[in-house]
């Protein structure tokens, strides 16, 4: 055990059985900033992802290659992702097709992120197709980004309740996993998207999955104050891949329904007092974190970023 | 399993080795309210602590018999106390000392909580006395309310962290726990009053103080939003007994520095989820929550008020 008064670190009581070392998928530059109102200017961007790295985060999301349509919060991403590049940390992006690999690969990111979905109303409401026409047309994708030698992220949405479905069994869920696992994804990323599951629904959905844990992280979202109690029911089952956004970017405090992100400061948190080795910097996070909230112009939703913010002023 | 779409409750995927029903214990009316800026009329108060009950709340602490110059949101505790004592609930009432103590059983109130510390810093700064001259204090009013007929609970202040002294050692805290169990409480409630802990940290201190599960209780606080993963790290030690705030009242959203209590709509989120029973009707727990955000102006700090509040718009 050890203690730090003042400097705002819990003290340090492993846990039998958990792993020694998480790493956390960090999202705040992608999914975060991708749900947040304001837009964000490129150079702010590429100085958040670099603080990130400064930080000690090892795998930050940068961009998504989304035809700026949709997202019009990351219409910069060829823009973005050359100032970052060179930053000595995985940088994944998100490619939802062949067109945003192509771009992708043209910038010589290789490391990339698909995004299906388990329920049908969520492929066809995001996707504009069934579970099984995304997955085809994540195939080629998935070939070609192996091909090049890259790295290729599956996320899954909605692993556990859909707003037009209610709960998803978990039997749906496992056959998509495995079919994005088939196909050659090297990771699984297990979304939680509308923030409804609880511990025992992940350990059950984890359990009947089967799939070897190096391969899977899980992501959930804090919108009735379940993320971290489930991140802790995953890492007792084995899971060392865990999704974040800093400061609980892509949430609004404010706003009446708050669907954010685990705060990545919440997680670092508990695993540094669950003597689980991040290799973060929180003091740098929180600064961080605080910096990217004056941008956004609204305090933090992360209760850690406030709780620090605080003591530091 | 069971899924209920539209209705804002969580698939229930029971885990083995929980306990099958959890005790809530209703801290919003006391701690809540003591911790509120804003003071709530009598006629409010009694209506809140109604409402709980009538949502299935079945022990609700309604106020506390402190002098009104410490807690002046509560000086209203002999008006308000006979408004609410009809109801077929558990109504404890916090009591500082025999004076407090014989305001209380004047109204007929033999349910009390009397208010330690586990450290010698705040045992000075909340009573003006070492942990031991506090003990020796309570140790009357035990004695008399026990005598009486009555039921004691035991809180035990900084169980975790302390804001002066940091981490605080687990065996200073078994001694406190062990004192007041010894003087005939009847139940501990194990408080992390600054938020600090984490799950690893909530097993060690349950198993080095080896009391009995049925007389335990635990009380977190969401300051670094550990609040949750804590609960469900001491449900698994075998605690029945949690503490929770309904709208997680006392802590405010707003200030920069939330140290507020558990809301009890998140932990019955979880608790529905893990298919435990607690008897409580979760729309109209947050009916009530959203009903005294009313009161107070500000929107309630419970993630799973502000989900729902805004689903029934």
């Amino acid at each position: 055990m050890s203690s730090a008064p003042g400097l705002g670190l819990p003290m340090a009581v492993p846990e039998a059985g958990l792993p020694a070392r998480v790493r956390i998928h960090e999202v705040g530059a992608r999914d975060g900033l991708q749900n947040e109102k304001a837009t964000v200017a490129t150079g702010v961007k590429a100085e958040f992802v670099r603080r990130l790295a400064d930080a000690g985060l090892t795998t930050i999301e940068a961009t998504s290659f989304v035809h700026p349509r949709w997202v019009p919060q990351l219409a910069d991403a060829e823009e973005l992702f050359p100032q970052v590049a060179g930053l000595p940390v995985d940088l994944p992006v998100l490619v939802p097709n062949e067109r945003g690999l192509d771009r992708a690969l043209a910038l010589g990111a290789t490391r990339v992120a698909v995004f299906a979905s388990a329920t049908e109303s969520f492929a066809k409401a995001n996707l504009n197709r069934t579970v099984d026409e995304a997955l085809a047309m994540f195939e080629p994708v998935v070939a070609r980004a192996k091909a090049a030698g890259g790295h290729v992220r599956g996320y899954l949405s909605m692993c556990f309740g859909d707003p037009w479905e209610g709960a998803v069994p978990i039997p749906q869920v496992v056959r998509v996993c495995r079919a994005l696992l088939d196909m050659g994804c090297d990771e699984l990323s297990l979304g939680d998207t509308i923030g409804v599951a609880t511990p025992g629904h992940v350990r059950a959905l984890l359990t009947e999955l089967d799939a070897p844990v190096e391969k899977l992280g899980v992501h959930f979202h804090d919108t009735y104050g379940q993320a971290l109690a489930n991140t802790y029911a995953a890492l007792q089952h084995g899971v060392t891949t865990v999704d974040a956004s800093a400061g609980g970017l892509g949430g609004c405090p404010y706003a009446k329904s708050a669907t954010g992100n685990l705060a990545t400061e919440d997680l670092v948190w508990m695993l540094q007092g669950l003597g689980i080795d991040t290799g973060v910097d929180l003091g740098r996070l929180v600064a961080t974190s605080a910096w990217m909230a004056g941008h956004l112009g609204r305090p933090s939703p992360s209760r850690t970023v406030r709780a620090l913010s605080h003591k530091e002023q």
